[in-house]
């Protein structure tokens, strides 16, 4: 996905709008929670997403941390001051309980993930991938599904 | 999901009401397209699916595999006979190119999967756990994506 904000624009607001823009994204119903720099915090209802058991769908935990980890490599990368696209480029994802209420979504790196080797690799050679890790979280704070994902980012500016 | 259609039903027209079901998955468009008693086939159109570069989204990737691996096992367990319930529980997703066609996905048992051993536990103790295999095409024959993913199915009839 492309995210090349303008200067000084919210990149937050403008990552909501990005999502909103795309046909498959904006099904999902989802609502950028928040940013703190570190976490990237999605949300979605739980009716846009429930399967005939009354529980999430396991292909929108997925994909909505599939999104989340897109939005935090994206926005630490706006913050850095690059222009890169960023696309995914595996994932691994445990289901361990299902889900029965909202969908609330974070991603952040995933501990050891070398931030500073990434953006070194990114601006001397244009490409480099990272490590991020994403869960989505029931009611009592347990785990409903977790993840684990690599990006590319490819510099274009 | 459950899925217990009546006995002499069609199950691949039953699958496909299955899925429209679902609010999560009646976003994906998709169409079965057919099982031959190995693997099944899904298909959703681009337009659904596209994101702002033109091409697929991973998340709907991802959901279609998904969905294909459920269905595949879904099928053959109903083809034997068994009633239970199919869970996923963890998959693995790599993304090789991007996609600029309409998605069609397969899924299959994974190579080595020991079915006759995984219905022998699945009948002994009410609950078993199998692999499979489930890739996203380009139209050249190539692979979008591919995936690994662990289901479990839980009898309950």
């Amino acid at each position: 996905m492309d995210f090349h904000p303008a200067p000084g624009a919210d990149p937050l607001a403008l990552i909501a709008r990005h999502f909103a823009a795309m046909p498959p994204v904006a099904a999902l119903q989802l609502r950028v929670d928040g940013f703190d720099g570190d976490a990237l915090r999605l949300h979605a209802p739980l009716a846009a997403h429930v399967n005939d058991k009354g529980c999430a769908f396991g292909g929108s935990l997925g994909s909505l941390m599939t999104l989340a980890a897109w939005g935090v490599l994206t926005l630490r990368l706006h913050a850095a001051g690059i222009t890169a696209d960023v696309f995914v480029a595996d994932t691994q994802v445990q289901y361990r309980a299902p889900l029965f209420a909202d969908l609330h979504a974070q991603a952040r790196l995933a501990d050891g993930a070398d931030w500073d080797g990434f953006l070194a690799r990114l601006r001397e050679r244009g490409r480099a991938g990272i490590a991020l890790e994403a869960s989505v979280r029931l009611p009592d704070g347990g785990i409903a599904a977790a993840a684990q994902l690599r990006y590319v980012a490819i510099a274009n500016g």
